[in-house]
């Protein structure tokens, strides 16, 4: 068999989550609460079993579920998308984002990616011939050099890809980086994905620098986002993506052979349960007091770090505690001290190793203490 | 925008489905039942999310699904699908099949197809570059020339896909015909994709000839299966697919990075469901009444028909009624006697024109009776 991915291999977060069962750790590895979804949204699925919503969604998904997004980023964000023809759907946000690099990316392309990146970006980019152009953010921030930017882009840059709030830093983008972005962009035809799944998981009063505010951003972006990470059910698969039309239109033709269409019952649930704010306006919040607590416990021990400014992920550097490459150290924490983490080395251009591992606090209070207790162990 | 699918607009199965809609006609195009899930799986769904299967899945699926699954096929086809490493849950059997394509299809691959085709093979392949090598199948009952075939194999051949039973004609491959096929395929490294979605909707005694039998197929083979199609559920987007290790291996580099997993409470609710057999072994008696009472009550209309061998589908033949091409025909069917239906021709080698329409029986017998009348007026 000849593979199209020779060098791909098991995803590291199936590797890490597996190693956590096998060996009975916590696992801070893969990105997923460990707490439970709302009664309420659980119950909506049912009712909309029980409705008869078990066939066929429309292809583009369930037009009350896409009026409420729309609505939702439209106020947000003072954007403009319209649900029929600018919002789609999909089974998670990796199949969108798999979808949107299948319908614009030809052998050839260049693709600017930011590093450390998620890890299924490459793999898809390269799957279709295109040609990746990575840029490693700086440290100790994981900032963006616009400068190195502009140097990267070239006549063959199809598309831009830029993930706020950052997997698996933690960092977020501002405003003054969306311009910039914005700059460089005008009067190309690339294509920006900007990867926004963390939106609403953004700390210490900053607000979410979604690419659907900035008009020149907009009208060129396809934004992910995902209803596993706002409401805790990664395992329902429901996400969506927004485009202009004209965009949409090239992505829905290669969806509608993909997967044809989402799950129809929790597109039901969605559509109502979205129509409370709360229900997502709350989780900066929430997040937010897990990771004090997580920092809190841990402010004594050998790791050291910078909060993360969003997502559900804190990077730990230690440095101080074995000179270990983060790949065998993770390894060896996940077996001798039950706590599983992701080295995040795997996401950095040619897997740079920098002494930093990357742990979820989607998790309850006691399970973030009993990781904690482990972690000043050590 | 340069579109990479510039010929491929919206699925016939949306279009029809939508003007079926708009002119509150009787939907008998898209393929999906107009009736009730099983409550018990249902529950079993509602059970699964309170149990908290709310979070990924493991990414091939949860193993006591596939476990039943192997354990299903391996007695009923006398194969051998080891659960752990040869059997993958998708989200429905069309992600399988692009997720297939994608994996194994590089530019200027061949890949034989037979037409009438279901109409995701074609752009799926388009998309990584594959050429098209399209057998038109035999009237009037839809068999295969393996003479033709035989032909059309060249050293440039990756790949060949089957459907049985077969969408739209409802025609089945006949033992022989694997045996052909077998022979066909020996000392080859060609991939078989055996699209056996409908394995359990098979009349008349026949017994579904599945891949999985025939050693020599089996070993180059990617089986392909829906739950939606079995319990009634094609919104629930749930399927799986089987193929040797060395090949499954390919299939997930692919998988892991365009859905990641499929939705985790509806794997738990199927595994259970899947242990007792009769709620797939009495399909085939279930649908063979639905079929015979749709075809009893239309024997004195205009149209003409070979009732079909398995699928839920019917073709009538029209040639008596109008000279309209069949496009023009099932539009002015749905817009004028509230009936709607798929035009075959869409599906056909350079879209030949047999006058010929699919009528979808998986509907209750009250719907089936009013279309019948409907078309007896004809
Ligand atoms: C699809 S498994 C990975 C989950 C995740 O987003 C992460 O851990 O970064
Ligand atoms: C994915 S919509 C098409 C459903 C179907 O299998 C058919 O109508 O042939």
């Amino acid at each position: 068999i000849n593979s199209k991915l020779p060098e791909v291999s098991t995803t590291i977060f199936t590797v890490m989550s597996k190693m956590a069962n096998q060996y009975g750790a916590i696992n801070l590895s893969q990105g997923f609460p460990n707490f439970e979804a709302s009664p309420k949204l659980i119950d909506l699925v049912t009712q909309g079993m029980q409705k008869g919503y078990n066939q066929y969604a429309p292809m583009p998904g369930l037009l009350p579920l896409r009026e409420v997004i729309s609505e939702k980023t439209n106020s947000l964000y003072s954007s403009n998308y319209h649900p029929e023809t600018e919002v789609t759907i999909t089974s998670g946000a990796t199949q969108a984002i798999f979808t949107i690099i299948a319908a614009f990316i030809n052998p050839g392309d260049e693709v600017v990616i930011f590093k450390p990146a998620y890890d299924s970006y490459e793999p898809s980019i390269e799957l279709f011939g295109g040609t990746i152009v990575p840029i490693q953010l700086k440290t100790p921030d994981f900032t963006v050099d616009w400068q190195e930017v502009e140097e990267k882009i070239t006549s063959k840059t199809k598309m831009v890809i830029i993930n706020t709030p950052h997997n698996p830093s933690g960092s977020v983008l501002s405003g003054q980086d969306m311009l910039q972005l914005e700059k460089l962009l005008k009067n190309t035809d690339i294509i920006l994905l900007s990867d926004e799944v963390y939106e609403h998981i953004i700390f210490d009063g900053r607000e979410h620098q979604s690419a659907a505010r900035y008009p020149g951003l907009a009208e060129r972006a396809f934004i992910t986002a995902s209803f596993g990470k706002t409401f805790h059910t990664t395992g329902w698969k429901m996400g969506y993506c927004m485009a202009p039309a004209s965009l949409m239109t090239e992505f829905r033709k290669v969806h509608q052979f993909n997967v044809f269409c989402s799950n129809h019952p929790m597109q039901y649930a969605l559509a109502k349960y979205l129509k409370t704010p709360e229900n997502y306006l709350l989780l900066p919040n929430f997040y937010q007091e897990k990771r004090d607590l997580f920092l809190s416990m841990i402010k004594d021990s050998r790791f050291t770090f910078t909060p993360a400014a969003g997502t559900y992920f804190q990077l730990l550097k230690y440095t101080e505690i074995t000179d270990e490459g983060d790949v065998a150290f993770a390894e060896r924490l996940t077996k001798e001290h039950k706590i599983a983490s992701i080295p995040v080395s795997v996401f950095n251009l040619n897997q740079k190793d920098d002494k930093v591992l990357r742990f979820c606090f989607a998790k309850t209070d006691d399970t973030l203490k009993k990781a904690a207790e482990i972690l000043c162990g050590i």
